[in-house]
């Protein structure tokens, strides 16, 4: 009797000494979780990396207004780059692990038991990767000043500094197939994906007209700082231009500006920070 | 004093074994209620998921800014398509179940005990779901974008393809009745939602002067992407005509995108998930 | 043991018995809590009524973006006609009761040991008071919209139907009194509220030149509806005349209009509704 | 069964008794933590109240929408007007007290075992800091409003009250150096530091071509007021200069209006709560 009391008070007792540093614990794993560690790396080199950083990348693009419910970012797998990982079709902002998909240069989903259907734009990807061996993260989307500028008169210029990199020019597809065996606005078929990688060409990033843009980069914290700074460029220019020309930088000094540009770690911390904010399940 | 020490300790720990799963299973049914299953419910086939999608159709609209205080959407009853249910006359963030009707294709409210007045204005409902049988959801809103085109010298034009929708166009009604008979800017009187009814024809949206619009659709969640649509479209048409002209796509085209255009799931699925998290009673 | 073990789970199951309840109720209170009655109280009936409304009101006015850190809302006395409650001078998001002063047509703080001072420019609240004795309710605020207009070629139109209140016109103050005797682009003289009272004569709403603007009302929620009535209208006018003249609401057709506009009610409803969301001391 | 039933009751009571002042105590600390009192010094009287202020001031400009993942703001050393402090290299918005450096006038980092480099700009801090004994705080930042007039052919003119304080003018820096000895559109070396300074001379504000702007103040909470209603000003004056010339504040009005304008204690607090809510780890 007298044993067993002292036995469950001496387990009681310990429940509030455990219970306090394991509700610390438990607090600061949680806030700390969802792989804090891996939300950094700019460089994956395992295809879990790779994958954990797509849906990072789909969380941060649909937190930081590049994607609304559509939209589709990609990352060539790190240990195989003749395939690239992408989310299943669902909008963006609802993306996890468990939906990203394996894919090779044609479309064909590798993955076993995939939980959906892939993109039917995943021919951009595909032909992208194929033909541009220094890219390894392709971004497609709708923001709406890219649409705005695809369907005005109002040319590209780079007017602001971060938007530098696009010193290239920013190429403007508009041949869609409307018959039978194209896609209408939409790219959906081998020979449209080509079309939209023979457009893009060496750039950097390429206008849809009436549709949004695509954007490649070397990494995927470099493509999601250089479609930000697409966006926000066309946003100001946009303004500017209302009063006439601008002062716009000339693409030889854009070129020296990009040169000198630091990399995406300072905006990949505060995105991550602000998607951990806004978006409950990725904390 | 020591034994009622003791026990205390004793029944504390106890305390801690039943209340730990009870929290665990409180929380998860608290992140998981709210009738999440019937959220995605495309089709309803029984009166109560279609009351189940006005609840959501109000939380989305208002949440994606497609309804301010004021708007109204309704769907027509699956198991009596002479009758529609709409919520009574209150702010549409505020929509719980409970507030919503039925009401007849008179405006006559059928519920029993009904929490409150209808809306005034749902003269437009009864007459659109009298004269278009392929319509099961009618919206009235009056989001910025569809104002400003109402008043403007600028007309409709379809320069983003999910607005491919629209290629039989967007008539604009004008003809409200200032007599001691109308309602003068609202429509409140029979024949002022027939004049209603009448603009707007075998179209999918109209715009109403100074006023805002009416977009209808075989479902909810296809006439919410629709009125989101429509109103990007206009955002987007009102900045570039700032330029001039716009390279818009002619109705032909426009009908061709429209047929390939996907459904509306995936933009559901995204809608639901901002809701449950920016409105703490639909969680 | 077995006893013990028994008693124990009784004691527990008490416990349980106790907090479920207890829990169910605090919760219940605290969704429930700051005077939720109160806040839908559109003609206060005493002082401490009014007073509730007028923390309601800076946190509703704060929330939808008409006031930022400045501007502020007073309301009259419904127990003494000579004088009305307004906030001691701090940003209307932190205004608690407590810091509802009672000010007299001088401007006078008659609130004995007050929290701190009141606002330079209460001496507008004074002399519209004095001199309108239909207005319950002065709003003055800095929407930017508002200035940007005062400071255009562009005329106040109607254009939107719930703005039809402002049939009367938005007249433009520009006197300001930059000798020493005035508060240059403040007014905070007797001479400058009167000059202000003067401007507004008999309208509904006015525009303070490179300032700001003042609406009035019946009551605190109908001057709310109508500041943003009027703020919105504005943007919406702004974005139109782009493209040369608009169609407008003529006044005659404004004045039907706004007699047949309902009241501020479901507007109020879902304003507190946000605020309680946005405003975690105001749950 | 009533010795049981009281010693339950004395027990629970107990846990009760414990449990409510200890969550009270908890809560309120909670709610006031992030030393609260620090937060409204406006004049540092210490390097660790300095410290303290420029975290606020980071987290305050990041969330008033001056700040996204680039720019920085400083602050004199109250102890030691030869050096001063501002964050490492790091986003705004994820600056904590950890992260604050102190730096001379040559740029130097003086904290021993820093957490990581300086920002590359920080000349810009350096030499206003040498030139301009009278300014105790430096914002270097990118607002959009101020990219596009600095590309655009509108000039800057006072049109909003609060930003009657840059009646001096807004210089325009134009002269970056893109030799392979300069930092092409960024500053980052003595000599192009030394130009901005001459630049803004003694102004309080300036503008960088297609870059941002800096804004200086005699205080932290100063310098925020004045980013913010220069950013609002350039928002308006842009809107308004649509439709032609403007009616802008002579420089003579606006010199006599500054004078006239209260402090930043209202905004400072408003920022303050702002803050608190916004960011979970400052509250």
């Amino acid at each position: 009797m007298a044993g067993i009391k002292r036995r469950a008070m001496l387990e009681a007792g310990r429940w509030g000494v455990i219970m306090v540093p394991v509700l610390t614990i438990f607090l600061v794993l949680w806030a700390t979780s969802a792989s804090f560690g891996q939300a950094y790396t700019l460089n994956p080199k395992t295809a879990e990396e790779a994958i954990n950083q797509i849906v990072w990348a789909n969380r941060i693009l649909a937190n930081e207004g590049i994607f609304d419910y559509l939209g589709h970012v990609s990352v060539r797998n790190p240990e195989n780059p003749k395939t690239y990982f992408m989310a299943r079709g669902i909008a963006p902002s609802t993306v996890t692990k468990q939906d990203v998909l394996e894919l090779d240069q044609e479309g064909n989903v590798l993955t076993k038991n995939p939980q959906g259907r892939p993109y039917g734009e995943r021919v951009i990807h595909s032909a992208i990767y194929r033909d541009r061996p220094d890219v390894n993260c392709v971004i497609h989307a709708h923001p709406q000043p890219a649409v705005i500028l695809s369907i005005s008169k109002v040319r590209f210029e780079i007017i602001f500094h971060p938007a530098s990199v696009f010193h290239e020019g920013v190429p403007l597809f508009k041949d869609y197939d409307f018959s039978p065996k194209g896609g209408g606005m939409l790219i959906q078929k081998k020979h449209e994906g080509d079309s939209i990688s023979k457009t893009l060409g060496q750039a950097r990033g390429m206008l849809m007209w009436a549709h949004g843009c695509n954007v490649v980069g070397k990494s995927v914290p470099n493509a999601c700082q250089d479609i930000i700074a697409m966006r926000d460029n066309i946003v100001m220019l946009l303004a500017a231009r209302q009063f006439g020309e601008v002062t716009a930088l000339p693409p030889e000094q854009a070129k020296i500006a990009a040169a000198i540009l630091s990399g995406p770690e300072r905006a990949w911390g505060a995105w991550v920070m602000s998607v951990r904010k806004n978006m409950p399940d990725m904390r």
